[in-house]
């Protein structure tokens, strides 16, 4: 039996962050260059208004259907799809509305996994499996397994996880 | 910390089979009595063109949202809540436009579980937990920890696991 690796969605293998910073770069008018949003967390540098918008943003219809696959994203995980067995497994109770477009986004890009793959829930621990790759710390932590810190602006600061920094890292580290 | 149970939602909370039964006897005029869906499951009992139809009706936009709650579910669910870590996992890959309105039965009948504890996933095998109940035995067969079988028509011939036949039962044994 291959080992089993499970995948975050968001900040894994869809660019939401870089998606978000783009929006909030050409659409909020913040006087902030874009390179800033690649250094520090939007709550961090952004107005508390600004804020409100951005969590609007991510509520509305259609958000999740269009975030641009992470590089190397699909020809990775296609890749080791050969030596492991592979689940996505993503936070979607926390936005109900976004149920069906995270679904035809994971079918878009990452239909050779097969839907029944694919995992919605809410705490990560539900998770039975060797290796999670996740962008959260407490996501990894409430997992058993090995844990991947997937680096992203928000967790640049936290120590105590391996950290991947992209698509080509993990798939030296795991193929 | 409390051992983790995790239960189905169609068939184990929400009576599915009866639902589908009712719907089947009212509209679509096979001559069968009521209680012949009782005993047998749909594909044994009715015509081809009748199981699309039945399979048509499952795909109809509103139909997870209006299943009733098993008798006793909520009430034991809650009374084993005190005991136990409860999540729902339920295969809602195979309906990707059910995503909503499972959540919404969900948050309707069983909000004092949190929507974090709500999984929908393919395989059950990814679930990571001491307790499984299930009507079909294929989960239980993916699950690693104890599985408990819940009595239902197309399950009446299979044996092998620990059959319970309704949530007073599953009281008496868990709590």
């Amino acid at each position: 039996m291959k080992p089993r690796l499970v995948l975050d969605q968001d900040d894994v293998l869809a660019a939401t962050h870089d998606y978000l910073a783009d929006i909030v770069f050409n659409e909020f008018g913040t006087g902030l260059s874009r390179e800033t949003f690649d250094t520090a967390p939007f709550q961090e540098i952004l107005s508390a208004d600004d804020q409100k918008r951005l969590y609007k943003k991510i509520h509305e219809v259609g958000f999740f259907r269009h975030i641009p696959v992470k590089p190397q994203a699909v020809e990775v995980v296609r890749a080791l799809s050969q030596k492991y067995d592979i689940f996505v497994a993503t936070a979607a109770m926390e936005f109900p509305n976004s149920f069906r477009e995270k679904y035809d986004w994971l079918m878009q890009h990452f239909d050779f996994l097969g839907c029944k793959n694919f995992v919605f829930c809410g705490s990560k621990n539900i998770i039975n499996a060797d290796i999670l790759i996740d962008d959260m710390a407490y996501n990894l932590e409430a997992f058993e397994g090995r844990g991947l810190l997937f680096d992203a602006v928000h967790n640049r600061q936290i120590e105590g996880h391996q950290r991947v920094m992209n698509w080509e890292e993990i798939e030296k580290l795991l193929n």
